[in-house]
């Protein structure tokens, strides 16, 4: 049932994709779910479809771009974003029998707003989902059709509608396969309890092996940082380089023997685990969410119940082949899988519908 | 036009008032925008209307209470406030066929689904309206049925579809009148940067007359508090009090021989101003806002628009009629006529839906 890779005049889909206006699409810097949006919107264009994008007006899309303010929220220090996606949100739904299906990126806001549509429309979930506001709210909505982006997600709220999980993808040739390991080990992202990368670092010493980390410190993680991290750093074995932007992440993750990622939270997803895989640098990681999902235990990576597992995983990850780590990227992990996947879904979506009208009809 | 006093049983109007889940109605410390809320459904029920309050589970009403949440969110330290207000407006679309009129304290966040309601609404504004972010969300909704709380109130949006002002009122008997004037002067309510109690300080000092505060202090003014106005307390003339409650306003309030209240901002009401001509005490202002809507000059109160003007404002305050401040109170802010001025608006709103569906179905 997957669609061809370009669709024929009468496959041809009008999608509207309704991303947060947090971050351009894709993000300057920091972003995951505008990244995936910005991946998915020019891969759909891409198969042939015939996309509108809802998005801060300095994204730069294949689709057409539909921009309900000039610039990103955060990075313009916007002091009222509600307002805004408010406005974004009123702007969709004028605009809904435009489109055979509405992905939305926004959850919950539209959540009223898209259950009265009578256009298909489905909702990607990017966070967390085992928050006791977000049970509570999500109860009321029980019929509304969602996506997962990990199988794991989905444990707190059982009883949604949901139609499917779609894996994150990445552009097949955004980070290029390094063959030969390198000599340290990487850590990249957010510094943040639920990161750990106190972790990594532990690991990195009882190891004996350089750990390398890029990562931003967000101005709510600061006195976690400086109280907690910080003393950690000063160390011959530790280098920490602070954010890098997305064209050094290649070089970082490729030139490393392996990736650490010894989390404590319910991961949705973890884009950095693919992006390292794509590098054909395996993934050290400590079991959470959707790490058991992403990451073929003893293939391409370890997935560890504690530290000191991790600690021997570490010492023995060279001996993985870096071809298996690049090969499962390819076969599970790239845009163009994402997008066929979520195709599937939209044509499912306007199916039920027709019928649902044929069934009203009579 | 104005309703009676006493509904008979075809006048009955079924109501429902929306309020915010932030603070219980009435609310257990500061909070005007649920204050009003809960004296406005008191007297609609008192007038013998059907009224629906939606509010949080630890409100106290005459109404028959909907309780979204079991206890008002901000005591409650909700880690997720948005998710419950979009469950609110969730759970008031699906009974908006069970009354005549809806009535929204929320405002921006139902706009999106009240426009797409079959059934007569409007939404009274609680808070200022000159933010970017505002004017650009408002331009979308000019169609939504408005009221502010004073003319001035609107002057940044000029182009809305304002049904009316409601001035706000005061259950009659909440506050007594005290002819004696006290010898002190009076500020009362939050203590940032808006609200300028430094100038009320400078204007007791200037008259040699003693000033008590009593005012909360926010977590995000605590710096302001500390830093420009703690210094100013330490003088003989200037008693500090801190946060008092609701019992204790009508003492401080009407021993005094006037309430300063030399704002510095677009004040949308200003309750405490009525509160003190309820208890017969004038107010010395600065223009500002609502203020010269509020205070008759030279009869309730001097209306000045600098720091001397109400020094020499304040020497001669004591030369008012305090009975003439009360009976400002008693033509202009009872409750009573905040709910008749309210019932006129919903009966309009009913009525033109009732045209406007026999439009229809011609």
């Amino acid at each position: 049932m997957s669609s061809p890779a370009f669709a024929t005049r009468s496959d041809i889909l009008r999608i509207a994709q309704v991303a947060p206006l947090s971050e351009s699409v894709p993000p300057k810097l920091y972003g995951g779910t505008e990244r995936v949006v910005a991946t998915l919107t020019d891969e759909l264009v891409r198969q042939g479809h015939d996309v509108t994008l809802f998005a801060s007006g300095d994204s730069r899309t294949m689709a057409t771009l539909v921009a309900p303010v000039p610039r990103a929220l955060r990075l313009a220090k916007c002091a009222d974003p509600l307002a805004l996606h408010l406005l974004l949100i009123e702007q969709i739904a004028q605009r809904a029998d435009e489109f055979d299906v509405i992905h939305f990126h926004t959850a919950p806001l539209h959540f009223s707003i898209a259950r009265r549509l009578q256009v298909p429309h489905v909702t990607t979930l990017h966070g967390r989902l085992d928050l006791p506001e977000v049970l509570t709210l999500y109860s009321e909505f029980t019929d509304l059709p969602l996506i997962s982006v990990s199988d794991a997600q989905r444990d707190p709220l059982p009883l949604q509608n949901w139609i499917g999980t779609v894996h994150h993808g990445l552009p097949n040739r955004e980070l290029q396969f390094r063959a030969a390991a390198g000599q340290y080990l990487a850590f990249l992202g957010r510094i943040s309890p639920e990161k750990r990368v106190d972790r990594a670092i532990d690991i990195a010493k009882a190891c004996g092996c350089p750990l390398k980390i890029a990562a931003k410190v967000d101005p709510v993680d600061q006195v976690y940082f400086e109280r907690q991290i910080q003393p950690l750093l000063d160390h011959p074995l530790i280098e920490y380089l602070g954010e890098i932007g997305e064209s050094e992440k290649g070089a970082f993750l490729g030139g490393a023997t392996a990736l650490l990622f010894p989390i404590d939270w319910p991961e949705p997803f973890g884009l950095v685990m693919i992006e390292s895989l794509a590098c054909g640098t395996p993934v050290v990681a400590i079991r959470g969410g959707s790490v058991p999902e992403i990451l073929d235990h003893g293939v391409t990576g370890f997935v560890c119940d504690e530290v000191d597992e991790a600690i021997e995983a570490t010492t023995r990850v060279h001996t993985l082949d870096r071809r298996a780590c690049r090969r499962a990227f390819e076969r599970r992990f790239t845009a163009t899988r994402m997008a066929e996947e979520y195709i599937h879904l939209y044509r499912r979506l306007a199916a039920d519908a027709v019928f649902a009208d044929s069934l009203h009809a009579r």
